[in-house]
């Protein structure tokens, strides 16, 4: 395919990097209200829910420094975020975020999985570790953020296609890349995949198999 | 000692080595079961239960590849294990799994903390750190699976001896590898020495001191 | 500033440094003996304690070896004083206990945060990376410690202040840094100020601002 403009794609991925990474946060924030954790706690669980995962693939790939170091300035960010959150956040707010945060979370979870499964092609690493690496990308910020807050991570029991929708789209992202499309190409079409299918599971309440014990 | 057969020794470790991996892995099928989580949760609990020990000691001792990077066909065995499990596990096969896999279990108890005090004194760590470094590799697998299903880990609060018998087995491993019997008859032994006490251990049910508190 | 004799506030340190970390060992210890952890528990509880938030800040700043493998001796001291608090702590100890260790948990929290940022600083990190560093450093032994034992973090949701005077802390020393008072003045003002705003926090009962959720 014709190679994409660059200063555009980046433009976009860093529209998207952004409002993920404050989904995240925000994902992090209303755990935090509704478990009562103080404004530390809250801080905390913000910067895990954004942040855990992509640290979780940099220290399973070896790879420095974090994101979070070379990119100080997301830290301020989710900082600033965490205290307008503790100022602004009202009870009957929390439903309405958890619907706002649906959409960019999505597309978080897309650019998460296809960058994590990108650095991991990168380095030399299996297929199937690389599509790991990008799971672990996407999905395991919001499981720090549960097993600090004592609970069993969402991810793991809702029984919604989450994290699987990762892991298939990180196989399109292999697959992408061996058709040889262009990593722009292969970028925008994997983070398109994987939000839309996510948003449809959502819509049509699609549900993973179940225990028969 | 005589040494042994290079391909005999090998071959018995990779025997052990294999069933101690899915042993692990099914002990995280069985909690994930129990706990009701999902397909996702239970393939990332069996996954954590099985390579979560190796993984931590090579991220202390900082070695990479990691075990199941450089070996990825036990990935792919534990992801068609989760999957097989899902389906053919029902309520009255739990009490029955949990006893089958006792003896693979104790012998990859065995095998995982002889051969993590093996690399911690390769690298030149002091003997107790090398000791240590054994006894995260049998052990903290389950406690990762334990901690992400939400429960103070089994190896903590059991009183039965586990951790235990393999940091008495490191430091049979660290003696007789400075009476230079060799490193395989050093690893026989601290892998039958384990296995034996610890399945003694069970049957004759041993505890631990407990507090008077 | 003149310098300081470097024998005495090695001396200072060393002296600081021991007693923080059986303090925050012991804080460990209570909180397996409340759980009713076996000896097992109690002993990686203690360790997680009192080296984990140490131990997370050399994975996050990728620095080997770890604090507790160039200094074994603190290891054997953690798990004598383990043995120690399983023939010794009664009920009627607990309390006493929390109160004793208070004031070396306070200087340990000066110490430890003091000389993480410092450690971050030393690599050429920004400022407020260096800082989180030192509350990593001083903070998370007892997160660890807490999600082991299957709670919300006190550090997370007690509304004292805690991590945020390490933090505040923390901004104090990169100041005092960039003023060129000597990194051992530094380090004692540091420590003070922050034991000092800690124990005074505990004593006048402050407490973070709440959600209003």
């Amino acid at each position: 395919m014709r190679p994409m403009d660059p200063s555009r794609i980046e433009g976009l991925r860093l529209v998207i990097e952004v409002a993920a990474t404050l989904a995240f946060a925000l994902s992090g924030l209303l755990e935090a209200a509704r478990r009562k954790l103080d404004a530390v706690g809250a801080c905390v669980v913000a910067f895990l829910a954004a942040f855990g995962g992509g640290t979780l693939r940099d220290l399973l790939l070896d790879q420095r420094p974090f994101f979070w170091v070379r990119h100080v300035e997301y830290v301020w960010a989710v900082l600033v975020l965490s205290v307008l959150a503790m100022i602004v956040l009202r009870a009957r707010h929390l439903a309405l975020t958890e619907r706002a945060i649906l959409i960019p979370d999505a597309l978080g979870l897309g650019l998460f999985a296809a960058a994590g499964t990108d650095m991991a092609l990168g380095l030399g690493h299996p297929p199937l570790i690389a599509v790991l690496m990008g799971v672990v990308t996407g999905v395991f910020g919001g499981v720090l953020r549960d097993v600090v807050c004592n609970e069993i991570p969402n991810a793991f029991r809702d029984h919604r296609p989450y994290a699987v929708v990762a892991f298939i789209g990180g196989w399109l992202y292999v697959g992408l890349e061996r058709l040889a499309v262009g990593a722009d190409w292969a970028l925008v079409i994997t983070v398109v995949a994987i939000a839309a299918v996510r948003l449809l599971a959502l819509a049509r309440q699609w549900t993973l198999p179940r225990w028969r014990v």
